[in-house]
C-alpha cells in the first residue's frame, strides 16, 4: 500500500521560487497610485517596502527567483512540509477519489504565512533594515512575521487589531516570546491611531486601521520597512514553495492530480498552492481543475466586481486591480474564520477573470461540520481558513462517489485550528449561526468602490 | 552538511514495544491493594482496567510485544516522527556540543499522550468495550485519549478538574470536537463526586477528586473500564515507540548519543524516550547518561522518598512503590507547567534507585527562559514541561562549551506550548515566580505515606 505521508528530502526543498505571472499570456493589472491613478512606480515602492521586494513585486517576466540560502536553511526548520494521502478521510466519505492534503500547519506560527515571512525578514536584513512593521488580525501573520524577525535579527512592531488584543490574547503571546512589540490598534503611538481614538474613544480596531498604523510606524522611523502577509505578488511568489514541493512529491510517486482545491481570502495560500500546475495549464503542457473556496459571508470571487479598488479600508494603500466587494465591506462579526478581506490577489483575480478556476462559496457552520469531520479521520484540527478547503475537498469527493470516478484531489491544508477554539466552542455548542449578505448589502458596499483609472 | 531532520520511513515505525522491565535484574516493586497490603492481582486490576492492558501491566519478563496493525495504522497519521538536530540551538549557545531533540508535538493532541491513547483505546475496542474514562488535569491526556476514541469508535467520558474545566477552554473545546463528553469535575453525575460538592461546595477541584470520578464512572457503567495516561508499566511500554524511532534514527545516521535528557513528571514520556538506550546499557551492551529534570516546585526525585504511597490524593487506587513526596502533596498553584505529581512511574523510581540515571530539578522562571531561547532558535514553542528538558540539555551543552567537549546530547521534547500561553504571558509580563517546598513542607507531605507493606 502507498505510505501516508510522502515526504521530500531537505535537499529537495525548492531551490527558486516560481513566478506564475511569467506565463501568464495577460497579465494582472498592475498596482496604481491613488492620486495619480498612475502605475506604482519601484521608486514610489521602495519608500514603504524592501527593495528586493519591490522588485519582484512589479517583475512580471522573470520565471524563477532564486531562494537565498539564508532562507533555505530556515525552510529547513520546518520544511519540506509533508503531502499526506487521506485515506482515512476517504474511508469515512466512502469515496473512490483520492484524497491528498498539503499541510503547512507543522510550525509554531501555525500556518503557511511563515513561508514569505522568512522571505521578507530575509531582505529587509540584507538591506540593512533595523526592523520592520506589519499589522495583523487575528494573528498568524503577525505570529510568522515575529518568529521570523527574531531569527535574522530584526526588531518587529506588530499593530493588533484591539479586539483580538484583548479576547484573543494567546497569539499575542506567542509574538511576545518572539521579541515583537505589540500594539493594540488604534493606539497612540501613531498620528492615525490618536485621530481615530479622538474620533471614536471606545473603538475596538479595524485591519483597515492597522494597517494604517504600521505603515506610518514604518516611514516615520529610520531604518524601517512594512511588509503584508497576503494580496501582494511578492507573497504568492514565496508561497509557490507550497506548489512547487507538493508537485515534487506527486513526480516521486507517479500520481498526478486532476483537481486542486485552496480557501482563499487574499489569496496567499491558494496561489503558492497552485503556482507550478496553473504554470503547467497556461503553458498548455497539463490540465487541472482548480477551485477556490471562499466563505459566503465575504464572497469577493463569486459576487464581487472586478475593479480597481483600495486594498486597505483606510484607503492609504495603492488601488489594485482585483475581484472586490468594495474597500468598505465588512464581514460580519458573526464569521468565526479569517478570509475576512473585501478583495483579492490580482493574480488571483486575473486567472478567475480568464476562466482559468472555479470558485465556491461557503457558509461557517457547514465548513465547521467539514472541519470535525476532518479532525476526527486524519487527527489534525484544521484552522477555519483550511476548513473552506476541506468542505471544497469533500463535496468533490462526495460528487467522485455519486459518478463513481476515482479523481485525485489536492487540498491545501494551510495551517492549524489551535488558536481559534472560540469558534469551534461556538461550533460545539450549536449557537453558530451563518450571515450571508444580501444583494443590497453588496450594493451600498460597491458605492466603495473609487473611480477608475483609464486605459488599465 | 548532515540535515535537519532525520525522518524515518512509515515501514521503519516500530512493529514491537520494547519492555524495558524485561532487562532489569531487580524488577520494579509490583503494584499493591491497599486493602490486603498484598500484590495486585490480575483479575483486581481487570474491574477497572482493559484485559490486554492488565497482561502488560503484570508482565515484567517478555521483552517485546507486538504492536497491533490498528495501532500501527493509527501511528502512521503523525508518526514517525523527527528527530531534528538543533543546529541553531547549538549556534545560539556557541557549544560544540551535538544537540537532537526528538519531537513528540506534531500532532493536534501536542505531545506524546497520543501513543499511548491509541494503543487503551484498540485494546478497549478489542475487547467490545463501549466506552472509556479518565481525568484530565490542563487536557494534555484528555485532548489525547479523545482523538483516539473518536478513530477506534468509543464513547469517551472526561472528568476535567473544575478549574481547568473553566479557565482553560481550549483544550476542552477540542475534546468536545473530538466528540468526548467532558464534565467538570467535582461533578454531580458520581456518589464521590456529590460528596465532595456538599463538603466544599466553591471548590475548583482537584486531579485525585478527577481521577475517583473517573474509575467510579467506569466501574459503575456496564462496558466502560478506566485508562490512564502516565506513571504505568503499559504506559511506559507504549511509550517506547519514541526512544525506539530515536535510536532507529540515530543509527541511520551513525551517531550515538552520549546523554539524554527527559522531562518528567509521572515518568510517560521520559520512560518511552530512554526505553531501548536504557536496555542497552542493562545488558552492558552500551554505556549513555540520563538524565530525569523535573520541577524544583514538585520534586518528587530529587528529594522524595523510595516508598509505597498511593498514586492518588482520593486514595482509590492501589500503592505503588516510587519516589513520591507524600500523596497529599499538592504543587503550589503558581507553578505553570504540568509535571506536578507527587509520586513517579515505578520503573523510573526503580531505574533512578538503583543509581542508572541522574536527576536535576529547576525552577520555572528558568525553564521559561529555557523555553524561549528553544522556540526563538529553533522555530517551535515548547510545553513547560518540555521546557524542564531544554533547561537541562541547555546546560549540559553549556557545560560542555566549558569544558570543549563534543558530547552528543539528545532531548526529549514531548509537546507544544499552544495550549499554556496564559503561563508564557506570565513570563513576558515578568510576573512569574518560584516556589521551592520548604524541608518543612515536605516533612508534612511525607506524613501522608501510609504504612509500608512488608516483604515488597
Amino acid at each position: 500500500m502507498e505510505n501516508y505521508r510522502i515526504y521530500l528530502t531537505e535537499e529537495e526543498i525548492p531551490t527558486h521560487y516560481y513566478n506564475l505571472r511569467a506565463d501568464m499570456k495577460v497579465k494582472p493589472a498592475p498596482l496604481v497610485n491613488p492620486g495619480t491613478l498612475k502605475p506604482m512606480t519601484a521608486e514610489e515602492l521602495e519608500g514603504v517596502f524592501c527593495k528586493e521586494l519591490v522588485q519582484q513585486e512589479l517583475d512580471d517576466d522573470t520565471r524563477y527567483f532564486e531562494i537565498p540560502e539564508g532562507i533555505r536553511d530556515y525552510y529547513k526548520i520546518y520544511r519540506p512540509s509533508p503531502l499526506v494521502r487521506a485515506f482515512n478521510l476517504e474511508k469515512a466519505l466512502g469515496t473512490p477519489a483520492k484524497i491528498y492534503f498539503k499541510f503547512e500547519g507543522n510550525n509554531t506560527s501555525g500556518s503557511h504565512k511563515l513561508n514569505s515571512a522568512a522571505a521578507q525578514a530575509y531582505y529587509a536584513k540584507q538591506q540593512g533594515l533595523k526592523g520592520i512593521t506589519t499589522e495583523t488580525g487575528a494573528g498568524q501573520w503577525g505570529t510568522a512575521l515575529s518568529m521570523a524577525a527574531a531569527h535574522f535579527g530584526l526588531d518587529c512592531i506588530v499593530y493588533m487589531v484591539k479586539g483580538s488584543y484583548e479576547q484573543k490574547p494567546f497569539r499575542r503571546e506567542v509574538m511576545r516570546t518572539y521579541g515583537a512589540s505589540v500594539t493594540p490598534s488604534p493606539s497612540d503611538t501613531t498620528q492615525i491611531g490618536r485621530k481615530i481614538l479622538e474620533q471614536f474613544p471606545g473603538t475596538t480596531g479595524s485591519l483597515g486601521c492597522a494597517i494604517s498604523e504600521a505603515v506610518e510606524a514604518a516611514v516615520t522611523r529610520e531604518g524601517y520597512r512594512y511588509v503584508l502577509g497576503s494580496v501582494l505578488n511578492q507573497v504568492l511568489l514565496h508561497q509557490s514553495v507550497i506548489g512547487l514541493e507538493a508537485h515534487k512529491a506527486f513526480e516521486k510517486i507517479g500520481v498526478k492530480p486532476d483537481i486542486i482545491v485552496g480557501c482563499t481570502g487574499g489569496g496567499s495560500n491558494l496561489g503558492g498552492l497552485i503556482a507550478p500546475f496553473m504554470g503547467e495549464k497556461l503553458r498548455g503542457e497539463a490540465d487541472y481543475r482548480f477551485v477556490a473556496v471562499e466563505p459566503a459571508s465575504c464572497p469577493s470571487l463569486t459576487r464581487g466586481k472586478y475593479m480597481y479598488d483600495f486594498c486597505d479600508t483606510g484607503n492609504v494603500c495603492p488601488l489594485a486591480k482585483m475581484y472586490t466587494l468594495g474597500n468598505g465591506f465588512i464581514p460580519s462579526p458573526i464569521h468565526a474564520g479569517g478570509l475576512r478581506f473585501h478583495g483579492m490577489s490580482t493574480i488571483i483575480s486575473e486567472l478567475y477573470h480568464q476562466g482559468m478556476m472555479e470558485a465556491r462559496a461557503y457558509e461557517q457552520t457547514e465548513v465547521f461540520q467539514a472541519a470535525e469531520i476532518f479532525a476526527k479521520a486524519e487527527g489534525i484540527l484544521p484552522a477555519p481558513e483550511s476548513g473552506h478547503a476541506i468542505k471544497g475537498a469533500i463535496d468533490i469527493a462526495l460528487e467522485c462517489k455519486e459518478s463513481g470516478e476515482e479523481k485525485v484531489i489536492l487540498l491545501g491544508l494551510s495551517g492549524t485550528g489551535y488558536f481559534d477554539l472560540m469558534a469551534y466552542q461556538q461550533y460545539n455548542d450549536g449557537t453558530m449561526t451563518d450571515y450571508i449578505p444580501s444583494d443590497e448589502d453588496l450594493v451600498k458596499a460597491f458605492a466603495f468602490i473609487p473611480p477608475q483609472p483609464e486605459d488599465l
